[in-house]
């Protein structure tokens, strides 16, 4: 490590922010969890709950400092809301880097109704645009780190490579001119969680050129695994594991039907070809992205934070096999491409001498166990996808067999 | 006229929104005005006020009515806050067509402050996601027309015409492929303003994709002029006229100013070469897009509404000529290119029958004739702009003359 930096984790308490926060603190960063706890309580309004019990956030730290000796500040602020505690904090902790993870990140919750819809826009596009604002209100500098995702470039893919960074592109004119620009990789969202993704990549170009912070945003692939080497050393430590239909990923979701044999519900032909990255690799990303933050540019440095596809129907096989599990072709709720091609490139982590964490079965055992010992923690009725992408859909529930 | 229409104006009151309400009228739609009057507050906190008296809104709809004998609907509502009478109002009059200007306009206000920044973020996202979330929910299926502008594109022009539509680019892939995509034009906002004008296109095309809304998104050019046919015709109807430096569109500052003796503040040099277009003429393209709506094709009908392109300096020149003003160059507090070209097609609305009412100093007297009528409501301080778009940079004032 080059030096300590004063971080600012928005969203700590989450699925990626906590071990993020402490990954980031065991590498001897001072750590600041900024967080209004709203996953938690999503969680008690859906009747929905990790399968993992999530100990308290004063619990969670105490057994931190218990385990290693450090100590992670914690503030409850709505960044979103709180426009004026969110630059105090700025203010007093002088942050070197302001790590943003504070935003609804669930699809599926995105399309639920009106209410998460118009809470996943208000929510995600306030936070960010605040912290954007703030720090240049103060005018500091530190370098934001943006947690975006894969889903922004939309999945209508023809087998053009995904870059990173900004996309040439050539226009024809008159006279046989041809145009050249680099623009943001053209958007393509799914859902509405998504489309604030989209949003949050022009106010990021927007405050990189006029105001020449410096912004790297990282669209990530679907994130698998519960685990990582810090929220392993206590159980007060432990990560959320996810397996609902709104808010579970799609390899959680299966382990977890495996586990209390459930079919395993793939949407329409599972063709649907997606990202993945390991959450030890998330973490390891994110460190990485920290300690090589661009120069003043004007522009955005735009990485891919994944480090494998596959389709769904594939990872469905693959636990399907190893476990016995059925499989069950279910309608598809989301609209959504049947079958769709990915390419995408990661050379920058890969540069920066990050070794993936592949998806083979053994490496799956770890969540596999998780969701075993949990179990009886499982409310089956949470585990469909119920909500519908538009009104002539059906939710993805398992069709009655044929009599 | 095809048929009568049951027609919401959201941001009726404005500049664009009131004439335009006033020209559906009197072709013979059933119009419904929705306000929050937020534009009238803003003159209050800035300590500014159009050039013209405006009516209140009472005043200004009995006008109408005593000299047409047509009635209009007006609903105080804050379309970015009050998301259920927004609803309830879709409901009850089961619009054919919402056209929404309801989000603050102003790229200047927009930079002027923490506070500006925020509030043109997230009314404007608010305003125009809630629209889109609450015709989704009801089901109902209205035509909605949007104001966007040709600030989206950006002004780094490089002789590229800006098409209407989406954009068809070519991007070269491996094995010497080539892929093609129609994308939405890429922006290049260069204010907060303009960046919520290049995110409203990011929840237009998700809408029109998921749930097949149909939307005409229009990118309009800086509007001149004062009145319309409609305007004209009683002085409660009059419309508004802003000269002031966040408020006040470049060329009726520049009238204003010649009127009341100032010289004509010229930011840089002048060479920004910016589209325009008359406010009658915005009316009569709105009035097209209306009776035009597109099908549900999943994608957004994007057009150009312009009908000419000036430099700044230019236009300076031109009044100077004809009024005897004197030019003063001044150093620009936007953060934009000193001089660029711009080529836009604006080939719909000539299509459909639009003859422009271009520049040319005799139809500029009518909007000088009420500059001057008014002058003694003008306070000279408000003509300057002061609002700078980064730290770096001084506000745009007439420098001392050198001893």
């Amino acid at each position: 490590m080059e030096k300590t930096k004063n971080i600012i984790v928005i969203g700590g308490d989450g699925f990626c922010g906590w071990p993020t926060a402490l990954h980031l603190s065991e590498l001897g960063h001072n750590i600041t969890i900024v967080d209004n706890l709203s996953r938690r309580e999503i969680d008690e309004k859906m009747g929905a709950d990790s399968l993992t019990p999530i100990a308290s956030m004063e619990d969670r730290l105490a057994a931190w400092t218990e385990c290693t000796g450090k100590t992670i500040d914690f503030e409850n602020i709505d960044v979103a809301r709180d426009f004026d505690r969110l630059t105090e904090l700025l203010a007093s902790v002088r942050p070197d880097t302001v790590i943003h993870f504070g935003e609804q990140r669930a699809a599926p919750y995105s399309m639920k109704g009106i209410t998460e819809k118009r809470y996943t826009v208000d929510n995600n596009i306030s936070a960010t645009h605040n912290l954007l604002a703030a720090v240049t209100e103060l005018g500091i500098d530190p370098h934001i780190v943006h947690l975006g995702t894969m889903g922004v470039y939309g999945y209508d893919g023809d087998g053009l490579e995904i870059p990173e960074g900004y996309l040439r592109v050539f226009i024809p004119g008159e006279n046989k001119q041809i145009f050249q620009r680099d623009i943001l990789y053209p958007t393509n969202p799914g859902s509405v969680y998504h489309m604030t993704k989209s949003m949050d990549q022009l106010l990021f170009q927007f405050y990189a050129k006029n105001d020449l912070l410096r912004i790297t945003d990282l669209h990530q692939g679907i994130v698998w695994g519960t685990q990582t080497e810090e929220t392993k050393r206590d159980e007060r430590l432990i990560n959320r594991f996810d397996y609902d239909g709104d808010y579970g990923t799609v390899l959680n979701r299966f382990l977890m039907q495996a586990v209390v044999g459930h079919p395993l519900t793939v949407h329409g032909t599972g063709g649907q070809t997606r990202a993945f990255i390991h959450i030890k690799d998330t973490v390891k990303c994110i460190a990485l992205a920290v300690e090589n933050p661009p120069q003043k540019t004007g522009k955005v440095a735009i990485l891919n934070q994944m480090t494998e596809t596959h389709t769904v129907r594939h990872l469905a096989q693959l636990i399907a096999r190893n476990t016995g599990a059925e499989v069950a072709m279910v309608d598809n709720p989301r609209n959504e491409a049947a079958e769709n091609d990915l390419r995408v490139s990661n050379e920058t982590f890969l540069d920066l001498g990050l070794e993936p964490t592949t998806l083979a079965f053994g490496l799956m055992e770890e969540t596999q166990e998780i969701a075993a010992k949990y179990a009886d923690r499982c409310i089956m009725d949470m585990i469909p996808c119920v909500s519908t992408w538009t009104d002539n859909q059906q939710p993805g529930v398992v069709p009655p067999k044929a009599a």
